[in-house]
């Protein structure tokens, strides 16, 4: 049976820490989960939250080919009808086909947190499915501590399952709320579930599922014990087939289920279906698209579609990669769209640089004297805080220098790798408070060199990197018209040393684009000003290298 | 039986992408683990990188109280004799106690990667082990892809810990080197493991337990699949004494067991010892510390550890902690040194503002109108991209600075919770290049008034910041003698919105001490320069208002 994805992203999610939506952003999050091919996207909760029924209005109007939206609320209050819940009437007139509703089976929560008596709860329950059931809804049942509630009373927290499943509710989900149960107990309590639902689990026409195949058993799980994963896989062997989750792991305290890490690790590993056919190729470049739009990092070592994921750093297990790529990697990245990748370190060797340096010049080799020349190099600037695995064209630059010296200093003739294309002659970038004039609190200027021929410019910004990049453009766009294109996409500092303070060193990582293409490029000093004028010099060098090298500018030199 | 810590944080953890170790940091490190009571510390491969046979030399001085210390290297190369072999006798020449040796346990790692014979790979097993074992070492054998090895070819697999566990080895380690195991197939092949090794689980005074209680079984998980945590658990629940992480977690692709994740599931749920008494309650510290030293951020949703673990955003949840903490906490945060908070944010409000307000002034309740006030202005300036949860100083400066403005409202007479003891003026920073004479790249001067009275004093330094600090300090003194005793620990740089690049906004943050305690501030600006200022003027306020409430110098005034 093809599990089913429900992607809480825009309600569990939005519970997590600095995690705040626009309606945009969930827009932009509801077209990429529909194009992933997740079955559910629960999108918000309109009893608690007005804006969310906003929203549902809202995207009634999308057009959404894979997944369906549903709303989420609780069991009505106690004491009074669902008819007289002013939250079942939002969730109702969110106007979703699904709604997800949670209960709770925890007696512990229902005699100390709802303050009710344990039948009331039970009639909370089936009433509220009852009542959404009539009004034609499909309900997913999410069973709030179950495995907690379970352990504490197991017959009471199966018979709240049971009260949902024989009120109608489509879905039983087995949730682990306070994310702290290990895979051991989510087997037992998933097994148990199943014995106290089999009676149910027949055709009935009730289901979540659409051909209504039966009652289908789920799990919702948190990551409080770095568990997420491993419970959700343990659960989908315990045969629950309804699976929630946000796809990039962010929400309430340490996460939901990170679905990007799960699925391929049920789809590849345990070859049960979640995604429709050519999804799971996709599934780095929308995992990262989601976080895009939520304004979060996807963490570097994320399972499957972090940047991490597929990083040999060893020069050993580069080395075996090399031979088997099956010997150090689980699976094959291009299951999941992400690419192996073989950064340059101390601990990476020379195998790994030779790669690189194949890319731009084919007739080098492992011991090839460049490529231990290039080793030695990186092995001192690495020691001095360079790192070079984020910035791809300084480490080109690097290679072109040490190629340029030895062809000079064997005979010349052939095509130069690399030749300076402009000098800094000097800089001064001031940042004052109260500034004398109408100029900005940070400005600079600067004088370069090109082809014997010295510019002068000044520029003012927010903040000095900004002030000097300004005025480093405006000097060399007189000679090189083609940098009007290039702009900063992003710009990173670092403080190497954290023991010195603010004497320590800092390392500058500047990511560019001219709208064609983007690269990356490091600096390294005890001033933040030089390190970022250094990041700041390669770009440039850079982008004019290779438009020179595409038959640009031609060579002017410095 | 106590559970065995091994961290490998300066071993298997240098090799996560983006990390870099100085001599410095490893000794850092290396006091933070033995500070925790971690029972050994991998500390580097001497025989693949000889700045780790420096480093042991060095720690060979370090008093530990707690590890000790191992050297991590391979089985001897085929075709020659363990003596012959320099990787061996750099290990040997670590100078340490126990040795970790890496031996292949994958039939077609032996064929394919290393391109030896079946029988020959379990030669150098035996004859590396015996090797070191007959000079005196307690030798940890990790099975390098165990589990892979004992699924393809499960006889070879075990046969390989036999051959290590016959010449002497005192711990073997089942390694999931690839990262891509389920807790089924470790919870399987670990009982395999076991039974294999049963005969020599009986006292035999090899052991690398200090008694010599035999022969332990080790688990070594990597996160490729997010189950590093569980599966360790299920390793120690099928019976594994010797567990192998490293604290936050980093190391190769997606790092190894995060053992801030995992010691806590293993003390608090499995209720067996991994650590010191006491110690477990400075978990988060000392995993905080270990990560400031590898200049790497603890995820803020690592489980037990991470800010996020134990912050309720969702009202209702925050609403049944206050109730029963247990019903949405699966522990008592103070366990392992960490803490409940209620975020400040859209759904959070204002009963956590107060919690924090009521440490500075206790009568203030969470309907108090300075709690609505604060809860206001900290929506504002986190909308902006600032951040008190790493600023405890600066979030004391801004709630008495409201206090003292709305007694300014009210009648005077209550002493005043705040009153600004400097103001300045002006300032400039420049930073050139080249500089005209002999001062340092980057100068400061600044000008400031205290009392009515202005100085003005200048400095030059590694970097604007630098240079900035030292001016301000130097002006300041004349009036406040006591901030010669201040210096600054570390200085943080974040760039809030990657976007804008070099015009985007950035928060630093500051960690000042004068030896007897230390301190946190935060500026936003989008200029670094004007960020660095706001955070060194709350940093030396917050010194002298403490001073001056501890009876210091008296209240002089801007």
């Amino acid at each position: 049976m093809k599990i089913e994805i429900l992607d809480t992203t825009l309600r569990d999610g939005s519970q997590g820490e600095r995690i705040s939506f626009s309606v945009r952003d969930k827009i932009a999050i509801t077209e990429a989960l529909d194009e992933l091919g997740v079955a559910w996207i629960e999108a918000g909760n309109p009893g608690s939250n007005p804006k969310d029924l906003e929203f549902f209005r809202l995207a009634s109007s999308l057009k959404l080919r894979h997944a369906k939206l549903c709303a989420f609320g609780s069991t009505r209050k106690k004491g009074i009808t669902p008819e007289k819940d002013g939250q079942l009437k939002s969730l109702l007139a969110a106007g979703t086909e699904a709604v997800v509703i949670f209960g709770k089976s925890w007696d512990l929560h229902v005699t100390e947190v709802l303050r009710a008596g344990l039948d009331e709860n039970i009639a909370m329950i089936a009433e509220t499915v009852a009542f959404l059931r009539e009004r034609g809804r499909t309900v997913i049942f999410d069973a709030e501590h179950f495995f907690d509630g379970w352990k504490a009373n197991p017959a009471y927290a199966l018979s709240t399952l049971k009260a949902a499943a024989g009120a109608g509710a489509g879905c039983i989900v087995l949730c682990d709320t306070n994310g702290g149960s290990f895979p051991d107990c989510v087997a037992r309590g998933s097994a148990a579930a199943k014995k106290a639902l089999a009676h149910l689990a027949s055709p009935s026409g009730r289901g979540a599922s659409a051909k209504g195949t039966g009652i289908r058993i789920g799990i919702h799980a948190h990551n409080d014990a770095g568990m997420a994963c491993a419970n959700t896989v343990t659960a989908v062997e315990a045969g629950c087939t309804h699976v929630q989750g946000t796809l990039v792991g962010f929400g309430e305290r340490c996460g939901n289920t990170a679905l990007a890490a799960l699925i391929p690790s049920i789809e590849i590993k345990l070859k049960k279906t979640c995604l429709p056919p050519g999804k799971l190729a996709r599934l780095t470049e929308l995992t990262w698209k989601v976080a895009e739009a939520a304004n979060v990092a996807v963490p570097d070592n994320m399972p499957y579609v972090g940047h991490q994921a597929f990083v040999h750093k060893a020069g050993m297990h580069a080395d075996g990669i090399l031979k088997v790529s099956r010997s150090f990697e689980h699976i094959e990245p291009a299951l999941v769209g992400n690419s192996r990748h073989f950064p340059v370190s101390e601990t990476g060797g020379r195998s790994a640089i030779a790669e690189r340096v194949r890319k731009i010049d084919p007739s080098v080799t492992r011991d090839h004297p460049l490529t231990v020349l290039l080793s030695e190099k990186v092995k001192e600037l690495e020691a001095a805080g360079w790192q070079f695995e984020g910035a791809d064209a300084s480490f080109e630059l690097l290679v072109r220098r040490l190629i340029a010296e030895s062809q000079a200093k064997s005979s010349a003739g052939a095509k130069a790798a690399y030749k300076p294309l402009f000098k800094i002659l000097a800089y001064r970038v001031v940042s004052e408070h109260p500034t004398g004039s109408s100029i900005a609190c940070s400005h600079a200027w600067v004088k370069v060199l090109v082809d014997g021929r010295d510019e002068i410019a000044a520029a003012e910004g927010n903040g000095p990197v900004h002030a000097l990049d300004g005025a480093l453009r405006r000097a060399l766009v007189h000679f090189y018209a083609e940098l009007k294109q290039v702009r900063l996409l992003d710009y990173k500092v670092r403080v190497i040393d954290g023991n010195e303070a603010t004497a320590a060193k800092v390392r500058v990582l500047i990511e560019s684009t001219d709208g064609l293409r983007s690269w990356s490029t490091v600096g390294v000093s005890d001033d933040i000003i030089d390190a970022s004028r250094a990041a700041l010099v390669d770009s440039i060098e850079y982008k004019l290298i290779i438009d020179n090298e595409a038959g640009g500018t031609g060579g002017k030199t410095a």
